[in-house]
């Protein structure tokens, strides 16, 4: 059929499985065929073929409601919901978001991004539901890796207690983002190989018929340890005691198997746990027998080979740089621990992994632990390294607040993914950490202007035993400079003037240097004398650097990628107005107050006005006209 | 013994346990007669008298590390290492601090005040003893109430994976500050009762030897059927399917019965579970007859009656007002939903509860559930009330942004205890709230300056359908102003002028209003004319009032009880130079940058400067000398 046509799931309703599996096929081959250009979450969705259209054939979407948790594995369900045609724009600036999105589609009835949270919605849903004595199935889409996260466990202890009628769908995977660790996934191993027992049930169940019933008090025993083999052998148990109903495991991948399990849990009442295996990157092979996480998201790719169409790129990966540069100081200290919550290959720590294997941890999606756990290590004299998105330690705000900067614990935070991060949108920008980690006393922020300096700053931070230290860095690629082979230490709290100049000062850090540096050149041309300062220290800032520039009043003008509120900007407004210093003439330059969609980061930088465009206008706006400067 | 030449645990190895047994009593006597002078946790405490000894005895402290989650109970572990000396100062100014704190002692090896963060903490020191090559035992104390925080169950199921030595304390009081909620609490009910089944466990085995063996098949079978009758009758399954040692359950009163199970906790391998059945307020009646949670924390009491000394206070308690008002909206709007966790007492919602037991959710220690939970509620059309200390908002962070905001979804957060909060000290001062909303695109917040206008604000927040909106309001009891009978509506980002005044303009809210008027009045008196503005919105500042004033370039102080850094004063100062204002004199006051201790607030606020003598000292500062202003 023509995918294209499709406006809504009512169609599937009349379909028999021999034309659902043909659909399949035509589904997976369109998305094999799109994201080979677009790039995107490929392998997830290929798993979640047949689970999404068995679901919109049972289900009655969008009165029965759909959530897909961590949401990158909703685009069988934008095909099914009629939006097959705007799949070139996929992540695009102003194009299909590749994630649930309300304003798309009334299909789209809960947002996601981050994981774990479809269960906790799925309870609020289910409560609304019921407190207007409305009928509807509330369908959560969870997959294993997500259910470590502590908010799904305190989710699914808030909905087993209060027995609402929701059924969970389990998309189990063996592989979210990375291998997954923890003892969940263990059992939900042990549920996998379940099917294994099923000989000796039978057997059992005869040879329990067989005990004798001792009065009423042993029958009821014997009724328990009836029970108890259902326990043992289909292993429910977890989910059974959180009071759910277990199905399962059934095969995600055959229709009959899927939509007569869905029937089941329709027909019971309270919360159901329906346990779904399925194969990320099924029926591609390339990304049905990757084995390193690679096939998770990708760029475009040739479909025939597999092959990544790699863009050309000057220097080395930023997270490859951190994690390179921590395996080289932890070979010369003992002290040194990576941690990582479930982004080993995002954060390119495998190597560190395999180098150090008994001082690297992969907690899996769960970054208050995470955190917390650094702590701990640091409370013992180690040095942990925290490695993490901007975005997923806004999760741990609590516990970098509570456990890491109040007790002034030496750990280093390296946050990954600092700024715009482009395609994958408004649920993952990294632009809220300057506001959100500033504030917190003991807490040390930095960032480098190239890869160099990142180098120094990653020996800088292992080295720093006075409390947490954090150092934002940005998604992508480094600018290709020269390295030095010595690691050096960056004085704390202190600037370096990139550009003199003397009628007004950038001050700016990281990715958006070049931007200023452009500027600066480009007023030079125009008369105007512009120093441009790499403000390297976020917190503390370099007071006394900062100091002179406002008692010399130069104008000032400050850049940042990241949320204008609260932010680096701010703080030089702070310190200027603390010092005394009223009449400073201070500009800033940042991310406004709404969320940031998707498209390329170029792109967003030019909607935001973040340019040097901008900044150039800013400059002479603040800049006193030349016959005053002289 | 006398307890104050206690120098350490060590004298405890030498006692049998009958002189434990005196010294128990000896402890609980101190406790009741120091706490009802100073007030304290004595509920908790008086409920681990002999589990702290048990552990002292049979552990080496501090080699041996002892976590105590969320921290309130370590009295009895604070008498044990010496500071029994100290306890008339509890919880005062410079005093003894209320919870865990390594400067008292190095006894204290993990500082605490949020739930669920022990088990995080002991992980990072296993693996640091690990790494190390050293031998210690690490003992985290955790309550029942705590387990249900997600970050815990991260940190169980990481320690599972990693079969970490370790011994979890499960300290199961069948309570913690309100009645446990939750499946969890469920299994740990299970588990309460499981004596009950020891009858059968006999007669069972008796019954599985009978048995035939058919082959080495059915004899696997029959042996998995036997280890099936530990989950079935002790059922511990929970903890051993995380990979845990299950042990238990203990009576936590019974000195045998701890002592032998901790030391054969020492000899197993791997993580253990030690689960030790405690009663809060154990051995004082007031205190262990307790069903309502008024003995967890108490102030000053009379030992004779447990009749509470109440301080005599003007206005209804804060989180009365709130909550009342909130019932008050609810009899006429059915979208009203009011969500805690784990704080119906404090948030005074038990009214609530009763009048509306199908629109009120309890859902644990679990605050990020909570804040998504009110968002899943929110898409529906409802209108949830999120009740939630400003301290323990921290932990909801990130599902304020990505889920709240994000989405712009109607959720009504109130935030108690915000500003500082006085005894329970660093932990739990509510002064980040600020600063880590202020910066979320689409959030309202708003602070009333009694409560008066905080019941207008509740109907202008539950009426409001914009988005997010958030009330602070702080710990304590209102003024006692005249209510109005008709609740009234604010217009979004309004000021109020309170004083007029032309030389200077004080812009504070909430708690620190009083001291601005005092400051203007007083000036008056030296020919300073300081007009005083309740800047009851936060964000979105009331613009076109500002504008006036930096227009009038009038001096302007700002005054929060909260942080300075990202604050009220900064967004002030941004919107004066965003505006090119660039002359206005714009000074701050308000919580410097270091983490402030515990104290009654007025001292707290004497410290910090928080006070009408620095508000004075600033308008003198920053107000033209009075020739100039004529």
């Amino acid at each position: 059929m023509d995918l294209l046509s499709i406006k809504d799931p009512s169609f599937l309703k009349n379909m028999n499985n021999e034309e659902l599996v043909e659909l399949s096929v035509e589904i997976r081959k369109f998305l094999v065929e799109k994201l080979s250009v677009t790039g995107g979450h490929i392998g997830p969705n290929l798993g979640v073929v047949e689970l999404t259209i068995a679901l919109h054939k049972e289900f009655d979407s969008p009165k029965d409601k759909i959530l897909w948790d961590v949401g990158h594995q909703s685009y069988v369900h934008k095909i099914l919901t009629g939006r097959a045609g705007e799949f070139d724009t996929l992540k695009k600036y102003k194009g299909l978001c590749g994630f649930p999105k309300m304003i798309e589609s009334p299909h789209d009835v809960w947002e996601t991004g981050h994981s774990s949270t479809s269960l906790s919605a799925a309870m609020g849903m289910a409560a609304a539901r019921d407190i207007k004595g409305e009928k509807s199935f509330i369908l959560p889409v969870i997959g294993d890796g997500a259910l470590t996260g502590g908010m799904a466990l305190e989710a699914l202890n808030h909905i087993g207690d209060e027995k609402k009628d929701m059924i969970v769908i389990l998309n189990d995977n063996e592989m979210s983002i990375a291998p997954n660790v923890g003892a969940l996934h263990t059992i939900l191993g042990r549920l996998r190989t379940a099917g294994k027992y099923n000989w000796a049930k039978d057997e059992l169940e005869l040879l329990l018929k067989k005990i004798p019933a001792v009065g009423g008090k042993l029958a009821a025993t014997a009724e328990r340890l009836k029970d108890s083999m259902k326990y043992l052998l289909v292993s429910g148990i977890f989910f059974e005691e959180l009071g759910f109903t277990y199905l399962g495991p059934v095969d995600g991948h055959n229709y009959e198997e899927l939509l007569e399990n869905l029937r089941y849990a329709k027909k019971t009442k309270g919360p159901v746990l329906l346990h779904v295996i399925t194969k990320k990157g099924k029926g591609y092979s390339p990304a049905e027998l990757d084995t390193t996480g690679n096939w998770h998201g990708t760029g475009p790719y040739k479909i025939e080979t597999g092959d990544f169409v790699k863009s050309p790129s000057k220097g080395p990966a930023w997270s490859a740089l951190v994690s390179d540069t921590v395996s080289r100081l932890a070979r010369e200290d003992e002290r040194i621990v990576a941690i990582t919550p479930a982004m080993p290959v995002g954060s390119k720590l495998v190597g560190f992994s395999e180098e150090f294997p008994e001082r690297f941890y992969d907690v899996g999606i769960a970054e208050q632990h995470a955190a917390t756990f650094a702590a701990g290590l640091a409370t013992q004299k180690m040095k942990p390294f925290l490695a993490i998105y901007s975005t997923f330690l806004q999760r741990a705000y609590d516990q970098v607040v509570h456990d890491i900067c109040r007790q002034n614990l030496n750990v280093f935070i390296g946050i990954d993914r600092a700024g715009l991060v482009g395609s994958d949108g408004e649920t993952h920008q990294g632009v809220f950490d300057i506001a959100f980690l500033r504030h917190i006393p003991n807490m040390v922020l930095m960032m480098p202007k190239d890869e160099n300096e990142g180098q120094h700053m990653v020996n800088t931070a292992l080295n720093y035993n006075d409390g947490p230290i954090a150092m934002r860095f940005p998604r992508g690629n480094g600018w290709g400079v020269v390295m030095d082979t010595e690691l050096q230490q960056i004085p704390i709290g202190s600037w370096e003037v990139l550009k003199e100049g003397t009628d007004a000062a950038i001050l700016t850090f990281g990715t958006t240097i070049p931007m200023a540096l452009e500027a600066a050149e480009l007023l030079e041309k125009e008369d105007y004398s512009v120093k441009v300062i790499n403000a390297r220290f976020i917190k503390p800032l370099d007071v006394k650097m900062l100091s002179r520039l406002l008692g010399e009043k130069m104008p000032i003008l400050t850049i940042e990628e990241a949320v204008l509120q609260g932010g680096f900007g701010s703080s030089v407004l702070e310190y200027a107005h603390d010092q005394g210093f009223y009449g400073a003439i201070i500009d800033r330059m940042g991310i406004p107050d709404y969320f940031i969609e998707h498209g390329s980061v170029d792109e967003l930088l030019e909607e935001i006005g973040l340019t040097t465009k901008t900044a150039m206008k800013k400059i002479k706006m603040i800049t006193p006209k030349k016959e005053k400067r002289a």
